[in-house]
């Protein structure tokens, strides 16, 4: 008798980011996730390609949200504004999701394939965002400073907002971020 | 009879971007550089441990050259014009390299393995300049946010450089750069 498995796929990277800490993720086997999550490595592949895949699945999506948020935001804008913007739409939507966040940063932070997965992510992200900006009519050299400035500081925002354990919102660490962008590049530090 | 082959090295890099070129860099073997180099694969081994090593074994030497410069840097400097001071010590070195760069350029953006190289040299770039800034005293967030622009103003700069036609130089470009960095953070575009 098959009992209805609901959330198969929220279960599943539960259950790979918690083998994945404990383990390790070049120890850890699909067979391995789908009995913690108590489910059949049928099931598995049917959301993902591979293990890596639970990290990286969304990794469109987020790009997207980039990119809506960009295209959102008034013509007249200046490019830097606009990149400011997107960083900002996305840190809304990443707000509720810090312990995944924070736990999938773990794991790829002790893995040298995947931190490089994740610098490809980063450099890809860069390149359609500055793609974006152009389409908006930003000169290209502008467009790649921007966009490349916009992924900086949500790098950096990002990893301050994973850090912090005094329940600052990335939104906040972006904004500050910002700041400090505009203060080192005016010389101020 | 063996005759001695003066400039062993250089006829290597040579033949090897030649080969790369025109046949591409994954068709390309040691034995196939070694023969047009008019030398031995074991003189190859010498001097590289494989043919993505031709491309990327200055790779080492090109960092020390920015962190050398940034060392450089009075005290007192700002981060941004620390970093600047840094891009424009390498572009000196590199500018009796152009014919060498844009070669290498052609090759790395035609193989996929090559870009991803080159990224991580990038980001590694990145993390040194960051790592030198704050031992200078520079705050992580600053040091890291520096690091990043200065990296990505050499990027666009020696892009700009490499696809130049009317024989400017390299440090006018990243001059040029660092000046269109200020103007974007400033959201003058």
């Amino acid at each position: 008798m098959t009992r209805w498995k609901p959330n198969a796929k929220e279960r599943l990277v539960r259950a790979a980011l918690s083998l994945f800490r404990s383990q390790g993720f070049a120890q850890t086997t699909v067979a391995e996730i789908a009995e913690r999550a108590g489910l059949t490595e049928r099931t598995f592949f049917r959301y993902f390609a591979d293990k890596r895949e639970v990290l990286f699945a969304g990794a469109e999506e987020f790009e997207q949200h980039f990119i809506t948020a960009l295209d959102a935001v008034p013509r007249q804008s200046s490019a830097i504004d606009a990149a400011a913007a997107s960083v900002e739409g996305v840190a809304i939507f990443l707000e509720e999701r810090r312990d995944f966040a924070r736990k999938r940063s773990a794991v790829i932070a002790e893995n040298a394939e995947l931190r490089e997965r994740e610098r490809d992510k980063m450099a890809s992200l860069a390149s359609a965002l500055a793609a974006a900006l152009e389409r908006r009519g930003t000169d290209r050299a502008a467009a790649v400073l921007a966009a490349e400035m916009g992924v900086t500081v949500f790098r950096l925002a990002f990893e301050r907002w994973i850090d912090d354990k005094s329940g600052h919102n990335l939104a906040q660490f972006v904004k500050e971020s910002f700041a400090e962008l505009k203060s080192v590049t005016a010389g101020r530090c």
